[in-house]
């Protein structure tokens, strides 16, 4: 009780600008914009047997870590992952001092604004354009020109900040967890730097709590000043097998609860499913093309295969059906009667 | 107050069978193991200005960020670092299964017990016993080899484990710290598998708050189980320039608080020490050869420079004199009178 009225505390002095308010007064319903459905009964019954002192299935607070993937499990990642638009702008804005972008790929498909191209230069492309303009600056100013794109960068079909673009159901189920002194971390394939800039305003999730891939920085003297630079050179890639790896590096300890929704997510998932106790997986699943976006095995950004499909199916992994089972999908959408 | 009572009940349960315990019992002295002296006064008055909301030198809870280095800040760390004694006990224990270690050095100076030796091959040869030692098992099995060894081996001058050789004075003071709210976090050139063995129990620090060094992992499926095998490639050195390069990375925020004892924490304590507002650099100095040990300058273990006690008097660092500032230097010690 204590406990869980200190987190509350905590939580209500890191309210941001962002569109879901946190650690909201207790209700009834700890998930109100979730509707009745079975993913919702069933985290209802994991969070309350985990908890249950003296029953067969408590975890110890200091056990309950919970893992979440950020793009398309925590907010929207069509039409393409946030951080992606933010290299875009950067390219662009960099191009003057880098006249050889205008004929060398994948830069000049991101001048000539020609999307399909440059997906199709895949990971390798991303890879190079997140080099060219994640580095080569300090930390501090790297992080001051995202704060910056973050408050004017505006999504091409909500018209809002991205910020505001996290779901309520999943900020909602973070509060609950945490309520129940679970330890929320973020376990995502994108930029910590990036994510960090909103992840303690946006989801009550501190920086040394948020998994992401990295570069390289050094740390140099400037001016008497220690000063880290950022470097054109990989550190960790936070996808895939490398979600399980990123989980036993950095968190250290197996997670009994996990959210994804994509293939990026496959191992997080395996890997919290081999926990010693009870142990939850769940994937959202992109099904409303009116309030939000319909996708899955055929995307370029956030792909779902049927595959993934199946084995959360033979699994018993719960699967979020957006369309049916989320009463809202953003803070400032009016819920569904 | 919630905060606080919160966090001791957290404390509270972590309990362990570690030297010093952690959250006893609020003291008017909150450093009762501290002579009263210099460094003891400017610990508090620096904890009580950055809690003092409405005073120009308040810092939000959030922001409290403390870091500390492990080996000779927070344990003993002569006559050999712990880790480094592990794993002289692991080439011994794997060197049937490689008999050319026989004759093949740096293999060669630890079956033959020659530490001088050993100490000779420098860096290069301890990451060649440590690649050998900590790689080709799974996480799993090799957190058994750690919490094994640490509950037999015993240090070879206190006949005790190496877990009850904590520094009480550093205890309360990591306990003082959380219980104004400050966020704990070692940082610390030691393998972070093998600090994360006990830190939660000795220390009350959770395994995401520590940041040490580390080798890469490969996820592999085995017999349809979701595993870990450790590589011998390094992933992170966390020393000199790395310990300001770690905190970032790993912590994602600017500490105010930082403590270490030799040139490998140099840079974290410059990296504090670049904090906005009011902070707190602080070394421990090993001038106590009765009831531990006095080293500095010269030694191959845990080197304290005369430049870097010259750089912390110049800029105000805290320097702590064991012999003089503190009354006992284990739980197990009766107090000086």
């Amino acid at each position: 009780m204590i406990v869980t009225l200190c987190r509350k505390v905590l939580a209500a002095a890191l309210l941001g600008i962002c569109g879901a308010s946190l650690a909201q007064a207790q209700s009834p319903d700890p998930l109100p914009s979730w509707n009745d459905s079975p993913v919702k009964a069933s985290i209802i019954d994991f969070v309350e047997r985990v908890t249950m002192e003296g029953g067969p299935d408590y975890v110890v607070p200091q056990d309950r870590i919970a893992t979440f993937d950020n793009d398309g499990t925590l907010w929207v990642e069509q039409p393409l992952y946030t951080q992606f638009v933010f290299v875009i702008d950067r390219v662009k804005a960099m191009s003057n001092q880098h006249p050889d972008w205008k004929t060398k790929e994948p830069f000049k498909s991101v001048l000539d604004g020609d999307t399909e191209k440059l997906l199709s230069y895949g990971e390798k492309g991303a890879v190079q354009l997140v080099a060219a303009t994640h580095s080569g600056m300090t930390t501090v100013e790297f992080n001051d020109i995202i704060s910056t794109w973050l408050k004017t960068a505006k999504h091409p079909r909500f018209k809002r900040a991205y910020t505001d673009l996290t779901y309520k159901p999943m900020i909602e189920l973070l509060d609950y967890l945490r309520a129940n002194d679970f330890l929320t971390f973020i376990v995502s394939g994108g930029g910590v730097e990036f994510m960090r800039a909103y992840t303690e305003q946006c989801y009550g999730i501190p920086p040394w709590q948020v998994v992401g891939s990295s570069g390289k920085t050094e740390f140099r003297m400037w001016d008497a000043s220690p000063t880290l630079v950022k470097l054109p050179e990989l550190l960790f890639f936070d996808d895939g097998p490398g979600k399980a790896e990123g989980i036993n590096h950095y968190v250290g300890r197996q997670p009994i609860f996990a959210f994804g929704n994509s293939s990026g997510d496959k191992e997080m998932l395996e890997w919290t499913a081999n926990c010693k106790g009870l142990c939850f997986m769940g994937l959202v699943h992109h099904t409303d093309a009116v309030r939000e976006y319909a996708y899955g095995p055929n995307s370029d950004v956030g792909r779902f295969p049927v595959a993934l499909l199946e084995q959360a199916n033979a699994n018993g992994w719960s699967v979020v059906n957006m369309k049916d089972d989320w009463k809202a999908i953003f803070s400032w959408e009016k819920p569904s009667p």
